[in-house]
């Protein structure tokens, strides 16, 4: 089941159910939003694959993928991990931060009121802050008691998303050293088009890990194609990490951070700091630069069949 | 303006304007939650304005404290500074971290889609965890456009709150060691009874600080009461700092950090790892233990004239 939220008078959009070919949608008379669904998912479901099987024999209106908003536009919670080993020690080469490691999964509380859509302008205030894009996987959760633990978390886990985590690496480094963690080096998130159930991804979700290519183009030109498979921790781990001290509301989001591979010279990356640590490993010093207002990141994920599960992610940066 | 929010079937409850005496409350017809009252504050100020004069005259019903949530009982997001210099100081003793002096106010982003309501059970996992309050002030804002400075930041601010910020100190070294920040060593806050407009406070609202003393009763017994006014940044400057790279959405919370005064060993402190930062000063080693479940910690800010305009927040650790 893929579902997607149009934008609407209401910052929480309209939800809608997507065909099989993402060709078409139908609203759910009595589910109106994302967060109204999750809310109360057992409730919920069988009304979404009524409307499911309806817009896949034909029914609904045709989508338009610039009419739609983030799937969840905002969420009460957004927590980000950084679980891909290959990422996190090239970084660390970035930022010139000498991290002990650690035994459990980095993670990090992100700003959740504001996801951007799929197809957007954002804005950004200076280009000198180091603009960058990170393609990554999240899931959304139903509502987490506190404590559960990872063998019970994947039973949580309603929907898959794609997300561009934006990021600002000048403020990074700085923040981090601070202790306090990042806050100014992360404004809102995007997400692609459609959240999709774990059944939708069929043999692509194993493991609680996407094993799905992330393609990201910048400005036109292939920058990475990453498995998403090769998490050190799976996003029941992730969960569970997040509800250890907290219960989570229902429709938080749970980040995979940047996907990375170890053979990151022949796939390339999913955020340019980290192919700016492979040039300081291979060159001495970064080369690629940030990003510049009007560049344009496409990111989408791919399964082996070549298909697109959770539609595009085309965002250009903008002057605030 | 004193404003509180009744516990409801509603996760958001139900907005009610309080008497000057705090006896009594009155629901605001149009305005059904604090959040929609901030959405759209020009417009709901007259409506407030005339219940606070309706309450004032005697009408409404007697306000029972057990009966409320927090004013804010979630929001779209919370960011905690931590702008008290002999707190910092002290933190720094008690995790073992060296920390360069950063040029900015220090900030972290929490968990928001909780605040405990101000006379609570409070459930936490583990006693080991290291269970500490933390006193300190907040503040509520309207939307706050992306880049707005600090001259200028003043004018969004709406309420002002009494929040606990609840910390789990044997978690919060490690997760600052690692750059990401606070995640489990920060569960959620608890507000007192009322969010006041700055009005309200008279001449307790100097330069965007509060000049209020804060009480601090641990298990009946006076812990601390130092005064809200040396904050090395104001309000203003917290928000603009939370603004530099987003929007701030309406009902976005600000918090203070621990509130501390550079004569703790006189006032005391407002919370319990601050204390243990004294006791490593003076003595070589930590003697105070953190809480225990059954443990009650209450807090009371008063003016110099011993009026309470947040009234209390009284919360008891319990097991989950």
């Amino acid at each position: 089941m893929r579902l997607a939220t149009l934008k609407s008078g209401s910052l929480d959009g309209r939800l809608v159910v997507v065909s099989p070919d993402a060709a078409r949608m139908l609203p759910v008379a009595d589910w109106p939003t994302l967060q109204s669904a999750i809310e109360a998912w057992d409730a919920a479901v069988p009304a979404l694959r009524a409307a499911a099987a309806a817009v896949e024999g034909g029914a609904g209106e045709p989508l338009d993928p610039a009419a739609l908003a983030a799937p969840l536009p905002r969420a009460w919670q957004w927590l980000d991990g950084s679980v891909y080993p290959s990422h996190g020690a090239l970084m660390d080469k970035v930022l010139g931060i000498a991290k002990e490691p650690v035994d459990w999964p980095l993670m990090y509380q992100g700003v959740s009121d504001t996801f951007h859509a799929p197809i957007a302008d954002v804005p950004m205030t200076d280009e000198a802050l180091g603009i960058d894009f990170e393609g990554e996987f999240g899931v959304i959760v139903d509502r987490v008691p506190m404590g559960t633990i990872a063998r019970d978390a994947a039973a949580y886990i309603r929907l898959i998303v794609q997300i561009n985590d934006w990021s600002l690496r000048t403020l990074a480094g700085p923040e981090m050293k601070s202790g306090f963690g990042w806050l100014q080096a992360k404004p809102p998130c995007g997400m692609a088009c459609f959240a999709v159930t774990p059944d939708e991804l069929g043999g692509a979700w194993q493991d609680c890990r996407p094993d799905l290519t992330l393609t990201v183009d910048w400005n036109g030109r292939r920058f990475g194609a990453a498995n998403g498979r090769p998490m050190a921790y799976g996003f029941d781990e992730l969960v569970a990490h997040a509800a250890r001290t907290r219960t989570l509301a229902a429709g938080t989001v749970i980040g995979s951070g940047t996907v990375s591979n170890p053979e990151f010279r022949e796939v390339g990356s999913s955020c340019i700091a980290e192919r700016r640590g492979i040039e300081i490993v291979d060159e001495g010093a970064p080369r690629t630069p940030f990003m510049r207002f009007g560049d344009v990141v496409r990111m989408e994920a791919l399964t082996s069949h070549g298909a697109a599960p959770f539609g595009i992610l085309e965002q250009t940066v903008v002057r605030a």
